[in-house]
């Protein structure tokens, strides 16, 4: 008897997904450390240096402290009533631990709580986004989800209905998008950044996409910005903002705002402004929009990714689709208590005469600016490489700098049937140990061919990356000058 | 313009799936709830009394110390080298903990970890399987997730490509398993748990399920079995189990194990045995059948719901399947770290000579003893309440009594537009503040009526939940009295 599940057997949308940030390279990536474990000289390097995720504790960055005090506390809550606490927590931390578990019924963080996360702490979260936007936020609005992630499945698992179904998405994007389209079976409609003016998003573009796509009988029912940009690290105009939810409101598309890079903006003359403050300075309201937005734990300067929180903020919806929203938040009972609480502490931490405030804004501030010396470093890096050349990372954790292969290299990497900028990544990889992910997984203009590096790597590791880097990349263009 | 989402053009599987345990009637009595906050009177009951949901530390049940002083350690390690620490957690605590940071790359508890968790944690938990077992398990077999509900979403997308894909489930059944069935597009193929043998599962209606659908030309690839039982409470017996395995190997059927409740066992003569020992200790190896098994941190002793964490054990899939699992595990990055510590832990609790051991085994067995007795009494109650049979809880969380309703109260409900069981559990919620889920919300036998109720309200309350229930039901069959 055949084995019941084969690959031919499997649901082929799964076949379909591709997830690039965690393909292929970083497998092999994921090898070759094995390797060193066991034998040191395997290979040309001693470390695996990690550049393909946005993870930056996995590369040292230390969490806030007063954050995880209050993570602690509120796991263990017996410790609030030991004498020996006051001397191993801040005043503040232990004040917000009492408070947060005050909001959570019966004080129990080990039950499910309310499907949309506990009311208290969306309560702070909402204060939070009005703080910010200078607009109100209604706490019902908010779905706590475990990270940005489960909350993007669901409103595609919401909107796409079938084949037919399409959702405006830029590109370069992040594959979670195509990933998740994929999966629930819609079709990726591209609109493209554009790359010679710093990854500018033209609504003409958007335009003329959006009817492309309409005369082949799709019908579009959202738009996807990522804002600030991944992989593309830019942030987007006031302005341009406005016209994009201008194009959103006349074209009956939903506006899902990925705004999780929202504190992690690297020029001052940039500034990050959500989309539902876009709206809502434009006069438009809940009637005008549909609008979500994402948010995250994992990213900004906490960059808490193992914790998995995060929320988004729904606006616009009918009162009967919200019912089914919920439901579908249902169905997975709720996201974990420990990500709910991170999200409402990133979304209010500690404020000037706090405790912790000192220790909270050196920590911060030395993670963002100390971020925004590595994206210059690195970008200035790969300006001075053969053939490539690199927009300014105004924000998020990314470069992502083209690359104008050699022929022979395209040729090569075509006779190992892969993508010349995964044949590219691959060869750094198994020669430096540097991992990086082929434009390729995040899409790209035709006949371009880029890869997606992040600004992550400890300050004292970026000589190590751009040293190894620079020396490949001469062997390899020497390899394959045409 | 018309809005550009309502309830007519969003994902009709969206619409089609249903989640009790989280429906109407909860929704009602948070409603309540919200009115007595603000009014005590407002209703003929002082506080609600949640039977609905297997949320134990919802309704006063404390966590396993020992499990929360690791958390506590492992979300703030800088606790690790204060002297007070050493007064203020167990010994063992301090020793897990820096051996879990020592099984973390970079001690980074604020990481993505590997797509299937922490290599390190797979390790305890494989070793806890086969401690458990006594055949080996593999790390590389498991996944873990944030909780077991995901774990279910994953293995129903994989399995299912169309509504010609069928997978048999129990019922009455976890209304998990009909969401996700509807969310994924599949067809729930039933098979019937005998009631009046104590939910027994009998292979010949198995077999004669099978056949129909497949006469129905519904290609079934899977059988859900959910041991101890939900709703039903039942326990399988070995050789039961058996026979179970030896259909889905003849039938071809990957086997889906639910196995949350396996430390929920209340009767002496019944002991819970993992389907991957039954199917080894058959001499049936990887090749002979796909095998399943799903566990939560949510149920046992342990009750961390809120904490969202669980594993799946994937055996028997072809090397090619499982790199699809993978990048499905992949999209959406890891499960909580939290989550996947405390995963570790129940697999891996503390053991004779540890100096939490003794408090662990208290803690341990006083919450199981307990939830004996509560499952014992209310079963007592149910059965002397006129008209309703109920039978026993061997195991699991839940009792699911059957009610034969007055021909007058089905006619009541049929004018309400509600089923004849959701009738009554509204009722008895309006006058009594009691929640049970309606067994519609289940399935059941056609023409039948049941409900669920949890065994988890406090003991001190079991004598108010029975009185309540009680007054009201004498009330209610009086009315409705034909």
């Amino acid at each position: 008897m055949a084995p019941p599940v084969t690959v031919n057997t499997i649901n082929p949308k799964v076949i379909e997904c591709e997830y690039a940030v965690r393909g292929e390279i970083v497998i092999l990536a994921q090898k070759l450390q094995d390797e060193i474990k066991i034998k040191l000289e395997a290979h040309p390097f001693e470390e695996i240096l990690y550049c393909n995720i946005g993870n930056p504790q996995s590369l040292g960055q230390q969490p806030i402290t007063f954050f995880r005090e209050v993570l602690a506390l509120c796991d263990h809550p017996p410790l609030l009533d030991k004498s020996e606490t006051q001397g191993l927590f801040s005043k503040d931390s232990i004040q917000r631990a009492r408070k947060i578990l005050d909001q959570i019924p019966g004080r129990a963080t080990g039950a499910y709580s309310h499907s949309q996360g506990i009311k208290g702490l969306r309560d702070t979260i909402a204060a939070g986004i009005e703080a910010r936007d200078g607009f109100p936020a209604d706490p019902n609005d908010i779905f706590l989800t475990d990270g940005a992630s489960p909350a993007v499945h669901m409103m595609m698992q919401l909107l796409i209905r079938s084949e037919k179904d399409g959702i405006l998405c830029p590109i370069p994007q992040y594959p979670l998008y195509s990933a998740s389209i994929a999966l629930h079976g819609g079709t990726l409609v591209p609109y493209y950044l554009d790359e010679a003016t710093g990854w500018g998003l033209e609504v003409s573009d958007l335009k003329k996409q959006l009817e492309a796509a309409k005369s082949k009988g799709i019908d579009v029912r959202a738009l996807v910005v990522i804002n600030p940009g991944n992989p593309t690290g830019q942030v987007l105009a006031e302005e341009n903002q406005k016209e994009i939810v201008k194009f959103c409101k006349e074209e009956g598309l939903v506006l899902l705002a990925d705004e999780v890079y929202q504190e992690n903006v690297y020029v001052r003359k940039k500034k990050f402004h959500s989309f539902k403050k876009v709206s809502r300075s434009m006069g438009y309201d809940e009637k005008d929009i549909h609008l979500v937005s994402f948010q995250s734990v994992s990213k900004g300067y906490y960059g808490e990714c193992g914790k998995r929180g995060g929320y988004m903020e729904i606006t616009g919806f009918g009162a009967d689709v919200r019912e089914h929203i919920y439901k579908l938040a249902s169905v997975n009972l709720c996201s974990n208590i420990s990500g709910q609480i991170l999200a409402s502490l990133v979304m209010s931490p500690p404020k000037a005469g706090d405790e912790s405030y000192e220790s909270y804004i050196s920590e911060r501030d030395g993670i963002l600016s100390s971020l925004a010396r590595r994206a210059k470093t690195l970008e200035d890096a790969f300006n001075k490489l053969e053939g490539v050349t690199c927009n300014k990372a105004e924000g998020a954790m990314y470069l992502f700098p083209r690359i104008n292969l050699p022929e022979k290299a395209i040729k090569a990497a075509g006779e190992a049937k892969t993508a010349p900028d995964a044949f590219y990544c691959r060869r750094l990889l198994t020669e430096t140990g540097i991992v990086f992910v082929p434009g390729s997984g995040f899409r790209q203009v035709p006949g371009t061919w880029h890869f997606r590096c992040t600004i992550l790597p400890q300050e004292e590791k970026i000589p190590a990356v751009v040293t190894r880097l620079t020396d490949f990349h001469k062997r390899f263009m020497n390899e394959f000058r045409d």
